[in-house]
Protein backbone atom coordinates (compact mmCIF):
# COMPACT_ATOMS: atom_id res chain seq x y z
CA UNK A 1 0.00 0.00 0.00
CA UNK A 2 2.69 2.45 1.42
CA UNK A 3 4.57 1.97 -2.37
CA UNK A 4 1.87 1.99 -4.34
CA UNK A 5 0.82 4.99 -2.55
CA UNK A 6 4.80 6.64 -3.23
CA UNK A 7 4.28 5.78 -7.23
CA UNK A 8 1.11 7.47 -7.64
CA UNK A 9 2.50 10.88 -5.92
CA UNK A 10 5.38 10.17 -8.66
CA UNK A 11 3.10 9.75 -11.28
CA UNK A 12 0.64 12.79 -10.00
CA UNK A 13 4.23 14.65 -10.20
CA UNK A 14 4.95 13.78 -13.77
CA UNK A 15 1.34 14.50 -14.92
CA UNK A 16 1.75 18.17 -13.55
CA UNK A 17 5.05 18.37 -14.86
CA UNK A 18 4.00 17.03 -18.18
CA UNK A 19 1.11 19.50 -18.23
CA UNK A 20 3.26 22.38 -16.92
CA UNK A 21 5.57 21.51 -20.14
CA UNK A 22 2.70 21.66 -22.54
CA UNK A 23 1.50 25.30 -21.17
CA UNK A 24 4.83 26.79 -21.76
CA UNK A 25 4.83 25.94 -25.06
CA UNK A 26 1.97 27.31 -25.77
CA UNK A 27 2.33 29.98 -24.46
CA UNK A 28 6.05 30.80 -26.47
CA UNK A 29 4.42 29.06 -29.93
CA UNK A 30 1.22 32.05 -29.05
CA UNK A 31 3.98 34.66 -29.57
CA UNK A 32 5.76 32.91 -32.44
CA UNK A 33 2.20 33.06 -33.94
CA UNK A 34 1.85 36.71 -33.38
CA UNK A 35 5.41 37.64 -34.80
CA UNK A 36 4.75 35.60 -37.97
CA UNK A 37 0.73 36.42 -37.92
CA UNK A 38 0.35 33.01 -38.61
CA UNK A 39 -2.96 31.56 -38.70
CA UNK A 40 -2.17 28.21 -38.95
CA UNK A 41 -0.15 28.12 -35.79
CA UNK A 42 -2.73 29.68 -34.16
CA UNK A 43 -5.05 27.08 -34.74
CA UNK A 44 -2.56 24.62 -33.29
CA UNK A 45 -2.70 26.59 -30.29
CA UNK A 46 -6.56 25.96 -30.13
CA UNK A 47 -6.76 22.42 -30.74
CA UNK A 48 -3.41 21.86 -28.00
CA UNK A 49 -5.43 23.98 -25.70
CA UNK A 50 -8.22 21.07 -25.40
CA UNK A 51 -5.47 18.50 -24.38
CA UNK A 52 -4.63 20.86 -21.59
CA UNK A 53 -7.95 20.77 -20.12
CA UNK A 54 -8.39 17.58 -20.68
CA UNK A 55 -4.89 16.85 -18.23
CA UNK A 56 -6.70 19.01 -15.84
CA UNK A 57 -9.53 17.28 -15.68
CA UNK A 58 -7.29 13.94 -15.28
CA UNK A 59 -5.09 15.75 -12.42
CA UNK A 60 -7.93 16.83 -10.63
CA UNK A 61 -9.46 12.93 -10.56
CA UNK A 62 -5.71 11.99 -9.72
CA UNK A 63 -6.01 14.27 -6.71
CA UNK A 64 -9.24 13.52 -5.28
CA UNK A 65 -8.91 9.80 -4.97
CA UNK A 66 -5.67 9.95 -3.76
CA UNK A 67 -7.26 12.26 -1.07
CA UNK A 68 -10.12 9.80 -0.68
CA UNK A 69 -8.07 6.65 -0.76
CA UNK A 70 -4.69 7.31 0.86
CA UNK A 71 -5.86 9.98 3.47
CA UNK A 72 -2.36 11.69 3.64
CA UNK A 73 -1.11 13.61 5.98
CA UNK A 74 1.61 16.60 6.15
CA UNK A 75 3.56 16.83 3.51
CA UNK A 76 1.53 14.65 0.89
CA UNK A 77 -1.90 16.30 1.92
CA UNK A 78 -0.16 19.59 0.98
CA UNK A 79 1.05 18.19 -2.28
CA UNK A 80 -1.86 17.40 -3.60
CA UNK A 81 -4.50 20.11 -2.69
CA UNK A 82 -0.88 22.13 -4.31
CA UNK A 83 -1.56 20.19 -7.62
CA UNK A 84 -4.67 20.97 -7.57
CA UNK A 85 -4.55 24.35 -7.22
CA UNK A 86 -1.44 24.65 -9.63
CA UNK A 87 -2.96 22.41 -12.29
CA UNK A 88 -6.09 25.21 -12.23
CA UNK A 89 -3.50 27.74 -12.81
CA UNK A 90 -1.92 25.94 -15.88
CA UNK A 91 -5.07 25.66 -17.20
CA UNK A 92 -5.38 29.11 -17.22
CA UNK A 93 -1.68 29.99 -18.67
CA UNK A 94 -3.53 27.74 -21.99
CA UNK A 95 -6.20 30.19 -21.50
CA UNK A 96 -3.89 32.68 -21.50
CA UNK A 97 -2.13 31.20 -25.20
CA UNK A 98 -5.12 30.47 -26.47
CA UNK A 99 -6.62 34.64 -26.17
CA UNK A 100 -3.32 35.54 -27.65
CA UNK A 101 -3.87 33.31 -30.39
CA UNK A 102 -7.55 35.13 -31.07
CA UNK A 103 -5.36 37.75 -31.17
CA UNK A 104 -3.32 36.52 -33.86
CA UNK A 105 -6.29 35.63 -36.36
CA UNK A 106 -7.58 39.30 -35.65
CA UNK A 107 -4.39 41.12 -36.77
CA UNK A 108 -3.68 38.64 -39.84
CA UNK A 109 -3.61 39.94 -42.80
CA UNK A 110 -2.55 43.67 -41.66
CA UNK A 111 0.98 44.91 -41.62
CA UNK A 112 2.34 44.63 -38.09
CA UNK A 113 2.16 48.36 -36.04
CA UNK A 114 5.92 47.83 -35.52
CA UNK A 115 8.73 45.01 -35.01
CA UNK A 116 7.67 43.35 -31.46
CA UNK A 117 10.50 43.99 -29.33
CA UNK A 118 9.02 44.21 -25.89
CA UNK A 119 6.39 41.53 -26.02
CA UNK A 120 8.61 39.03 -26.86
CA UNK A 121 10.79 40.21 -24.45
CA UNK A 122 8.21 40.01 -21.60
CA UNK A 123 6.77 36.53 -23.11
CA UNK A 124 10.57 35.56 -22.37
CA UNK A 125 10.32 36.99 -18.79
CA UNK A 126 7.13 35.31 -18.02
CA UNK A 127 8.13 31.68 -19.55
CA UNK A 128 11.06 31.67 -17.62
CA UNK A 129 9.24 32.65 -14.33
CA UNK A 130 7.05 29.25 -15.58
CA UNK A 131 9.45 26.99 -16.16
CA UNK A 132 11.77 27.97 -13.00
CA UNK A 133 8.39 28.03 -10.80
CA UNK A 134 7.92 24.36 -12.08
CA UNK A 135 11.83 23.46 -11.56
CA UNK A 136 11.12 24.76 -8.10
CA UNK A 137 8.08 21.99 -7.57
CA UNK A 138 10.41 19.31 -8.77
CA UNK A 139 12.90 20.38 -6.43
CA UNK A 140 10.31 21.27 -3.88
CA UNK A 141 13.14 24.22 -3.86
CA UNK A 142 11.43 27.24 -1.60
CA UNK A 143 13.98 29.78 -1.88
CA UNK A 144 14.11 29.74 -5.71
CA UNK A 145 10.26 29.89 -5.60
CA UNK A 146 10.49 32.68 -3.41
CA UNK A 147 12.89 34.62 -5.77
CA UNK A 148 10.59 33.79 -8.62
CA UNK A 149 7.88 35.40 -6.65
CA UNK A 150 10.24 38.69 -7.14
CA UNK A 151 10.48 38.89 -10.64
CA UNK A 152 6.84 39.49 -11.22
CA UNK A 153 7.43 43.47 -10.61
CA UNK A 154 9.84 43.68 -13.69
CA UNK A 155 6.76 41.91 -15.91
CA UNK A 156 4.57 44.56 -14.70
CA UNK A 157 6.82 47.19 -15.61
CA UNK A 158 7.57 45.87 -19.07
CA UNK A 159 3.64 45.62 -19.29
CA UNK A 160 3.39 49.39 -18.32
CA UNK A 161 5.50 50.30 -21.07
CA UNK A 162 3.84 48.62 -23.42
CA UNK A 163 0.77 50.07 -22.72
CA UNK A 164 2.28 53.42 -22.78
CA UNK A 165 4.00 53.20 -25.91
CA UNK A 166 1.00 51.64 -28.14
CA UNK A 167 -1.24 54.78 -26.88
CA UNK A 168 1.27 56.97 -28.19
CA UNK A 169 0.98 55.11 -31.01
CA UNK A 170 -3.03 55.37 -31.07
CA UNK A 171 -2.98 58.81 -30.40
CA UNK A 172 -0.61 60.39 -32.95
CA UNK A 173 -2.88 58.02 -35.87
CA UNK A 174 -5.92 56.59 -34.96
CA UNK A 175 -5.73 54.37 -38.18
CA UNK A 176 -3.32 52.06 -35.30
CA UNK A 177 -5.85 51.81 -32.81
CA UNK A 178 -7.42 48.37 -33.40
CA UNK A 179 -3.95 47.03 -34.03
CA UNK A 180 -2.37 48.56 -31.32
CA UNK A 181 -5.67 47.65 -28.74
CA UNK A 182 -4.84 43.98 -30.01
CA UNK A 183 -1.19 44.05 -28.84
CA UNK A 184 -2.20 46.08 -25.40
CA UNK A 185 -4.00 42.73 -24.89
CA UNK A 186 -1.93 40.17 -25.47
CA UNK A 187 0.71 42.08 -22.94
CA UNK A 188 -1.90 41.25 -20.33
CA UNK A 189 -2.15 38.15 -21.23
CA UNK A 190 1.38 37.66 -20.49
CA UNK A 191 1.55 39.58 -17.65
CA UNK A 192 -1.16 36.96 -16.67
CA UNK A 193 0.99 34.27 -17.15
CA UNK A 194 3.64 36.19 -15.11
CA UNK A 195 1.12 36.51 -12.02
CA UNK A 196 0.06 32.66 -12.62
CA UNK A 197 3.99 31.63 -12.55
CA UNK A 198 3.61 33.44 -9.42
CA UNK A 199 1.33 31.54 -7.91
CA UNK A 200 2.13 28.42 -8.63
CA UNK A 201 6.15 29.90 -6.78
CA UNK A 202 3.69 30.71 -3.59
CA UNK A 203 2.25 27.45 -3.86
CA UNK A 204 5.84 25.26 -4.30
CA UNK A 205 6.89 27.56 -0.79
CA UNK A 206 3.61 26.05 0.82
CA UNK A 207 4.37 22.98 -0.28
CA UNK A 208 8.31 22.48 0.56
CA UNK A 209 7.83 24.61 4.32
CA UNK A 210 4.14 24.83 5.02
CA UNK A 211 4.47 28.51 5.11
CA UNK A 212 1.77 30.69 3.45
CA UNK A 213 3.53 33.66 1.08
CA UNK A 214 0.84 34.76 -0.43
CA UNK A 215 -0.72 37.93 0.15
CA UNK A 216 2.17 39.31 1.45
CA UNK A 217 0.78 36.65 4.85
CA UNK A 218 4.38 35.67 5.98
CA UNK A 219 5.48 39.66 6.00
CA UNK A 220 2.25 39.57 7.99
CA UNK A 221 3.12 37.78 10.56
CA UNK A 222 6.79 38.73 10.54
CA UNK A 223 5.86 42.19 11.28
CA UNK A 224 2.67 42.57 13.08
CA UNK A 225 0.80 45.65 12.99
CA UNK B 1 -16.30 13.53 16.45
CA UNK B 2 -18.88 13.22 13.44
CA UNK B 3 -20.99 15.74 14.91
CA UNK B 4 -17.91 18.36 15.69
CA UNK B 5 -17.14 17.22 11.91
CA UNK B 6 -20.79 18.39 11.05
CA UNK B 7 -20.29 21.29 12.78
CA UNK B 8 -16.55 21.87 10.92
CA UNK B 9 -17.92 21.66 7.57
CA UNK B 10 -21.24 23.95 8.14
CA UNK B 11 -18.47 26.67 9.90
CA UNK B 12 -16.94 26.01 6.52
CA UNK B 13 -20.08 26.69 4.23
CA UNK B 14 -20.67 30.30 6.42
CA UNK B 15 -16.92 31.39 6.19
CA UNK B 16 -17.30 30.78 2.24
CA UNK B 17 -21.14 32.48 2.19
CA UNK B 18 -19.46 35.51 3.99
CA UNK B 19 -16.40 35.46 1.75
CA UNK B 20 -19.06 35.29 -1.04
CA UNK B 21 -21.17 38.02 -0.12
CA UNK B 22 -18.16 40.70 0.58
CA UNK B 23 -16.57 39.93 -2.90
CA UNK B 24 -20.26 40.90 -4.96
CA UNK B 25 -20.67 43.89 -2.38
CA UNK B 26 -17.03 44.87 -3.84
CA UNK B 27 -17.77 44.73 -7.25
CA UNK B 28 -20.82 46.60 -6.82
CA UNK B 29 -19.17 48.76 -5.19
CA UNK B 30 -16.25 49.39 -7.67
CA UNK B 31 -18.81 50.21 -10.16
CA UNK B 32 -20.54 52.64 -7.86
CA UNK B 33 -17.65 54.09 -7.18
CA UNK B 34 -16.60 54.22 -11.42
CA UNK B 35 -19.87 55.86 -12.14
CA UNK B 36 -19.16 58.91 -9.48
CA UNK B 37 -15.49 58.81 -10.19
CA UNK B 38 -15.15 58.59 -6.73
CA UNK B 39 -11.45 57.87 -5.25
CA UNK B 40 -12.61 57.72 -1.84
CA UNK B 41 -14.82 54.87 -2.50
CA UNK B 42 -11.87 53.17 -4.68
CA UNK B 43 -9.64 53.29 -1.76
CA UNK B 44 -12.46 51.51 0.60
CA UNK B 45 -12.33 48.71 -2.14
CA UNK B 46 -8.52 48.71 -1.91
CA UNK B 47 -8.66 47.97 2.09
CA UNK B 48 -11.81 45.57 1.66
CA UNK B 49 -9.79 43.52 -0.64
CA UNK B 50 -7.31 42.87 2.12
CA UNK B 51 -10.15 41.62 3.99
CA UNK B 52 -11.26 38.81 1.19
CA UNK B 53 -7.89 37.72 1.01
CA UNK B 54 -7.16 37.01 4.67
CA UNK B 55 -10.79 34.92 4.17
CA UNK B 56 -9.19 32.98 1.68
CA UNK B 57 -6.14 32.17 4.05
CA UNK B 58 -8.52 31.23 6.62
CA UNK B 59 -10.59 29.35 4.11
CA UNK B 60 -7.40 27.08 2.80
CA UNK B 61 -6.22 26.59 6.15
CA UNK B 62 -9.96 25.17 7.53
CA UNK B 63 -9.99 22.84 4.56
CA UNK B 64 -6.79 21.41 5.11
CA UNK B 65 -7.19 20.89 8.51
CA UNK B 66 -10.92 19.08 7.46
CA UNK B 67 -8.56 16.94 5.11
CA UNK B 68 -6.14 16.10 7.20
CA UNK B 69 -8.05 15.40 10.45
CA UNK B 70 -10.94 14.23 9.12
CA UNK B 71 -10.29 11.85 5.96
CA UNK B 72 -13.39 12.94 4.36
CA UNK B 73 -15.16 10.69 1.41
CA UNK B 74 -17.23 11.25 -1.23
CA UNK B 75 -19.79 14.45 -1.11
CA UNK B 76 -17.59 15.89 2.18
CA UNK B 77 -14.38 15.62 -0.05
CA UNK B 78 -15.73 16.66 -2.69
CA UNK B 79 -17.09 20.01 -0.40
CA UNK B 80 -14.02 20.34 0.94
CA UNK B 81 -11.86 20.34 -1.97
CA UNK B 82 -14.72 22.80 -4.16
CA UNK B 83 -14.41 25.14 -1.06
CA UNK B 84 -10.36 25.41 -1.72
CA UNK B 85 -11.49 26.38 -5.71
CA UNK B 86 -13.93 28.63 -4.89
CA UNK B 87 -12.55 30.77 -2.30
CA UNK B 88 -9.39 30.96 -4.94
CA UNK B 89 -12.08 32.05 -7.19
CA UNK B 90 -13.53 34.36 -5.13
CA UNK B 91 -10.37 36.10 -4.40
CA UNK B 92 -9.86 36.81 -7.73
CA UNK B 93 -13.16 38.68 -8.09
CA UNK B 94 -11.96 41.05 -5.56
CA UNK B 95 -9.09 41.24 -7.61
CA UNK B 96 -11.08 42.63 -10.04
CA UNK B 97 -13.02 45.15 -8.47
CA UNK B 98 -9.21 46.59 -7.31
CA UNK B 99 -8.77 46.50 -11.13
CA UNK B 100 -11.93 48.68 -11.61
CA UNK B 101 -11.15 50.49 -8.39
CA UNK B 102 -7.62 51.47 -10.25
CA UNK B 103 -9.36 52.36 -13.58
CA UNK B 104 -11.64 54.61 -11.16
CA UNK B 105 -8.23 56.71 -9.62
CA UNK B 106 -6.76 56.79 -13.46
CA UNK B 107 -10.29 58.49 -14.88
CA UNK B 108 -11.11 60.38 -11.56
CA UNK B 109 -11.18 64.48 -12.58
CA UNK B 110 -11.45 63.56 -16.51
CA UNK B 111 -15.36 64.41 -17.45
CA UNK B 112 -16.73 59.94 -18.01
CA UNK B 113 -16.89 59.66 -21.88
CA UNK B 114 -20.29 58.88 -21.67
CA UNK B 115 -22.98 58.18 -19.43
CA UNK B 116 -22.58 54.64 -18.62
CA UNK B 117 -25.43 52.50 -19.52
CA UNK B 118 -23.66 48.65 -20.97
CA UNK B 119 -21.06 48.27 -17.92
CA UNK B 120 -23.47 48.82 -15.01
CA UNK B 121 -25.42 46.42 -16.69
CA UNK B 122 -22.96 43.85 -17.36
CA UNK B 123 -21.98 44.98 -13.55
CA UNK B 124 -25.17 43.53 -12.41
CA UNK B 125 -25.47 40.51 -14.87
CA UNK B 126 -21.99 39.47 -14.16
CA UNK B 127 -22.73 39.73 -10.32
CA UNK B 128 -26.44 38.35 -10.28
CA UNK B 129 -24.08 35.25 -11.84
CA UNK B 130 -22.02 35.48 -8.89
CA UNK B 131 -25.21 35.78 -6.19
CA UNK B 132 -26.83 32.92 -7.84
CA UNK B 133 -23.60 30.42 -8.18
CA UNK B 134 -23.48 30.93 -4.37
CA UNK B 135 -27.23 30.72 -3.42
CA UNK B 136 -26.78 27.16 -5.79
CA UNK B 137 -23.85 26.56 -3.68
CA UNK B 138 -25.81 26.54 -0.26
CA UNK B 139 -28.56 24.61 -1.77
CA UNK B 140 -25.76 22.40 -3.44
CA UNK B 141 -28.81 23.03 -6.62
CA UNK B 142 -26.77 21.64 -9.45
CA UNK B 143 -30.06 22.55 -11.98
CA UNK B 144 -29.59 25.88 -11.00
CA UNK B 145 -25.96 26.20 -11.60
CA UNK B 146 -25.86 24.85 -14.99
CA UNK B 147 -28.16 27.57 -16.21
CA UNK B 148 -25.85 29.81 -14.48
CA UNK B 149 -23.02 28.33 -16.58
CA UNK B 150 -25.10 29.14 -19.97
CA UNK B 151 -25.56 32.65 -19.23
CA UNK B 152 -21.82 33.38 -19.31
CA UNK B 153 -22.60 34.12 -23.37
CA UNK B 154 -24.71 37.38 -22.69
CA UNK B 155 -22.00 38.90 -20.50
CA UNK B 156 -19.07 38.01 -23.14
CA UNK B 157 -21.45 39.51 -25.81
CA UNK B 158 -22.27 43.17 -23.86
CA UNK B 159 -18.03 42.93 -23.32
CA UNK B 160 -17.45 42.81 -27.77
CA UNK B 161 -19.99 45.41 -27.89
CA UNK B 162 -19.17 48.29 -25.50
CA UNK B 163 -15.49 47.79 -27.07
CA UNK B 164 -16.54 48.30 -30.29
CA UNK B 165 -18.33 51.01 -29.45
CA UNK B 166 -15.30 52.37 -27.69
CA UNK B 167 -12.96 51.92 -30.42
CA UNK B 168 -15.30 54.03 -32.65
CA UNK B 169 -14.85 56.82 -29.66
CA UNK B 170 -11.07 56.53 -30.16
CA UNK B 171 -11.06 56.00 -33.82
CA UNK B 172 -13.66 59.60 -34.01
CA UNK B 173 -11.66 61.24 -31.24
CA UNK B 174 -8.46 60.83 -30.35
CA UNK B 175 -8.67 62.78 -26.96
CA UNK B 176 -10.54 60.23 -25.66
CA UNK B 177 -8.38 57.01 -26.14
CA UNK B 178 -6.84 56.79 -22.70
CA UNK B 179 -10.29 57.38 -20.91
CA UNK B 180 -12.11 54.86 -23.16
CA UNK B 181 -9.09 52.27 -23.13
CA UNK B 182 -9.37 52.43 -19.06
CA UNK B 183 -13.25 51.11 -19.69
CA UNK B 184 -12.32 48.54 -21.65
CA UNK B 185 -10.45 47.27 -18.90
CA UNK B 186 -13.48 48.06 -16.55
CA UNK B 187 -15.59 45.40 -18.88
CA UNK B 188 -12.70 43.31 -19.09
CA UNK B 189 -12.25 42.69 -15.75
CA UNK B 190 -16.29 42.07 -15.72
CA UNK B 191 -16.07 39.53 -18.10
CA UNK B 192 -14.16 37.87 -15.70
CA UNK B 193 -16.09 38.07 -12.76
CA UNK B 194 -18.88 36.21 -14.94
CA UNK B 195 -16.41 33.69 -15.76
CA UNK B 196 -15.34 33.05 -11.88
CA UNK B 197 -19.13 32.74 -11.20
CA UNK B 198 -19.25 29.62 -13.95
CA UNK B 199 -16.27 28.85 -12.65
CA UNK B 200 -17.52 28.19 -9.22
CA UNK B 201 -20.81 27.07 -10.58
CA UNK B 202 -19.66 24.63 -11.85
CA UNK B 203 -17.77 23.39 -9.12
CA UNK B 204 -21.38 23.21 -7.07
CA UNK B 205 -22.67 21.03 -10.08
CA UNK B 206 -19.06 18.59 -9.47
CA UNK B 207 -19.91 19.20 -5.61
CA UNK B 208 -23.54 18.14 -5.64
CA UNK B 209 -23.62 15.55 -8.80
CA UNK B 210 -19.95 14.33 -8.92
CA UNK B 211 -20.24 15.27 -12.39
CA UNK B 212 -17.54 17.40 -13.94
CA UNK B 213 -18.67 19.84 -16.25
CA UNK B 214 -16.09 22.15 -16.99
CA UNK B 215 -14.34 22.07 -20.57
CA UNK B 216 -17.22 20.39 -21.59
CA UNK B 217 -16.07 17.35 -20.56
CA UNK B 218 -20.00 16.26 -19.76
CA UNK B 219 -20.48 16.73 -23.79
CA UNK B 220 -17.47 15.09 -24.15
CA UNK B 221 -18.69 12.00 -22.28
CA UNK B 222 -22.27 12.00 -23.14
CA UNK B 223 -21.62 12.16 -26.98
CA UNK B 224 -18.15 10.60 -27.91
CA UNK B 225 -16.38 11.83 -31.22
Amino acid sequence: MERHFERELEDLNKALLMMGGRSETLVLKSVEALRRLDTELAAEIFAEDKIIDRMELDIDERCLRLLALQQPMAKDLRLITGALKICNDLERVGDHAVNIAGSVVRLAGKPLLKPLIDIPRMASLANDMLHEALDAFVRRDAETARRICMRDDAVDQLNDQIFRELVTFMVEDPHTITRAMELILVARNLERVADLATNIAEEVVFIAEARVIKHHAEEATERPA
